[in-house]
């Protein structure tokens, strides 16, 4: 086999087998087959496309190329939810514990990144304490008795996928649906979930900006999850605008531990039970969806959320008093609101650009060694539909330093006002094959 | 400017401004961009095109990535003919001593590649004495004086064509119209001619199979030497059989004289003429093509077109008595004749297969290191559209070694036999812009 055979066949919008698929990744992940043959397959990928089995393949050889999490000591369903990214997207947060609390195992394998804010394990890093250096097998115990916990990402999963990804990223070939949905799901699988709830963003401050390419990445996962033998599911959700108010690490903590009060925010409130009710029923917990939306209200209802939060943190070292006493939460110095110009609606909040607001401030990394300020951030105060009067807080802004004047900038050119607006809607659809 | 962005430009199917092109190739040329880049952008390239100026800017900038010849002190229009390439195709034989004869400099620089014979340095030296190793003073002192000189290939011409060619031979890049015509126009231009006319040969012995192909490319050459300053024209020629019957390179040499001497095939006569005339045409020794071809008729018919030859032959070392005493060229031990099973009309003779069948003989080369045998080959005995009775003979072989089995059998299953038959027009098309 010869990979300038590949290429070309691909080139011509042809099929690749399973076979050569495999001669693909394994000879780019061992060295034999160079960057330069690698790229040029990519092109051709994203101008020719693959069809479902072979979307499933590369996904398969992906994951044969490195090691893979065993969970299988671990009792139950393992659902894993994976999202897309978006701005203020704190659900991991909240449902965690959450799904954990129905006596779903929850073995949550996470990441720090690049972004607007922190990963995961930042956010939750706010809490005093809490670590995520756990031995693979204090970690099992862990999700066996307390059904959640999380780990740092280690080990060599899918270096293929991070060869590939890195040669994508210099190459123009990234926004390819096949490459992307091959990459986010060998991750995924090689992470040793049994089942997975893919939330896929679209709008503004998502990857995807059109629904029509967030229903398309939708699909391909899907299919792969399936074609591969993991019940996978998705949702297309909307990120026009952030997802609840809270935008950075230790506020969006804050917000989520509000949440699974019950006193979050309507739309992170919406987005948690409609994501936490397919793991519900994933898992088998539930027989519909109903039931199990039902039975993660009464959870959070009774308190039994919060204790499984508040568990959680505590297994991992963190100080638990944060739950009652946020004010122990990393503090900003200034608090400074930016207030409405006139009045009227909010008819738009770009998402991804009061991202970057909350990056200014520090609340994210730009490159892989900067440093996050969890403290810092947004709270918005108002949302696209919102009536507003002039003079009303828009934003606050949480920050350690008083010069905000280009944040302030970047909100006021982003958030507009209008003599009319809607809500724009939440799940825009659910995605089961 | 970052490398990826461009090829995310072409890719989108945008136009890639002059500083562009000139940083891909500049950079390419000296390693700062990676192979990996250069072959994602051939790859864009090959789906999204060049328009006429992008693929006269990607010339220039790989002419002026090298050295390039500097004929000025020849006197006159240097006129340089470029054929993409064909079975049996003895025109710069011919041509070169034919247009020289009307006083018209040709300074050739010519090599010996791969292919089912020889190039013209392989077949000229065929004639014993023969040599290119000119220096550059002598090559031009020679054009001067006697219009006529070969030299081979020397100097760091086009090394960005040469590194572009290597990597696209092995990424499936090969095949791009804006590609082919550029790294062909280049190598023309760096050495150095004021004007060029292009044989694009078409049929199943030509690298363009396609009547269309062979178009797109001839148009996309002629554009790019016009756009950069160098007359060009082209035209569009028949290689669905191979050109005139000797397939060879002492066969080729033995069919040029007899060429030059008015006894040649008429498919092959008819080329030069076409050719040459447009080359008079372009050096300025004519005003029309129909002068230009009585010129040329006149200089065979008279001998001074065959005088130019011997002058060419002695002024570089060869043997003249050649001309006169075709014996004297090498000769092959058997010669053997492979005859027609059965009567009717030649119907098809497949270019391609035919020289695969000499090169089986030895008289190419499949590997840069291969030798040839100057001797060996086939000399056809009938063309498409001939009357054939059972017996004739279809093909004479010519060579070495007495088991010729495998040659034979590839002769016999590409001419084809019919009811009826009718001869392929020459000269498909000529494109002046």
């Amino acid at each position: 086999m010869r990979m300038v055979d590949l290429i070309s066949k691909k080139r011509d919008g042809h099929e690749l087998t399973t076979e050569e698929i495999s001669f693909f990744i394994d000879g780019y992940t061992n060295g034999t087959i160079p960057d330069y043959q690698a790229s040029a397959m990519a092109m051709a990928i994203y101008f020719k496309d693959m069809n479902d089995r072979e979307r499933a393949d590369l996904t398969r050889s992906m994951v044969n190329s490195g090691e893979t999490i065993d969970l299988s000591a671990i009792e139950g369903i393992k659902v894993d939810k994976h999202s897309t990214g978006g701005v203020g997207d704190t659900t991991t947060l909240v449902l965690a514990p959450l799904v954990a609390s129905l006596g779903i195992p929850v073995a949550k394998m996470s990441g720090r990144g690049l972004g607007h804010t922190g990963g995961t394990i930042d956010k939750l890093e706010s809490i005093s304490g809490f670590h995520v250096e756990l031995t693979k097998e204090k970690f099992i115990d862990l999700v066996n008795r307390d059904k959640v916990a999380v780990i740092g990402q280690s080990g060599n999963l899918t270096p293929a996928d991070k060869k590939l990804y890195a040669l994508r990223d210099v190459t123009g070939t990234v926004n390819s649906i096949p490459l992307i949905a091959s990459s986010i799901m060998s991750k995924k699988i090689a992470a040793g979930a049994d089942a997975i709830v893919l939330d896929v963003k679209t709008g503004a401050g998502a990857f995807m900006k059109t629904e029509e390419d967030a229903e398309n990445l939708a699909h391909a996962m899907v299919q792969i999850g399936n074609h591969v033998g993991r019940k996978t599911m998705a949702i297309i959700s909307d990120m026009s605008q952030p997802l609840g108010f809270a935008i950075g690490n230790a506020l969006e903590v804050q917000e989520a531990i509000d949440t699974l009060k019950g006193e979050g925010p309507d739309d992170l409130t919406e987005l948690v039970l409609t994501l936490g009710s397919q793991m519900v029923v994933l898992a088998q917990k539930a027989s519909t969806l109903e039931e199990a939306r039902t039975k993660l209200q009464e959870s959070i209802k009774s308190g039994k959320a919060l204790a499984k939060f508040k568990d959680f943190i505590k297994n991992q070292g963190g100080d638990v008093s944060v739950v009652d006493h946020p004010e122990k939460l990393p503090q900003a110095k200034y608090k400074i609101e930016v207030r409405a110009k006139e009045s009227g609606f909010v008819a738009k909040m770009v998402a991804d650009e009061i991202g970057i607001a909350a990056m200014l401030l520090g609340a994210g990394r730009a490159a892989k060694d900067d440093v996050i300020d969890l403290a810092v951030g947004l709270m918005l105060r108002k949302k696209v539909g919102d009536p507003v009067t002039k003079g009303d807080s828009l934003v606050t802004i949480y920050t350690n330093c008083e010069d905000v004047d280009a944040v302030k900038t970047k909100i006021y050119e982003n958030i507009f006002i209008a003599s009319e607006a809607q809500k724009p809607v939440l799940i825009h659809k659910i995605i089961i094959e």
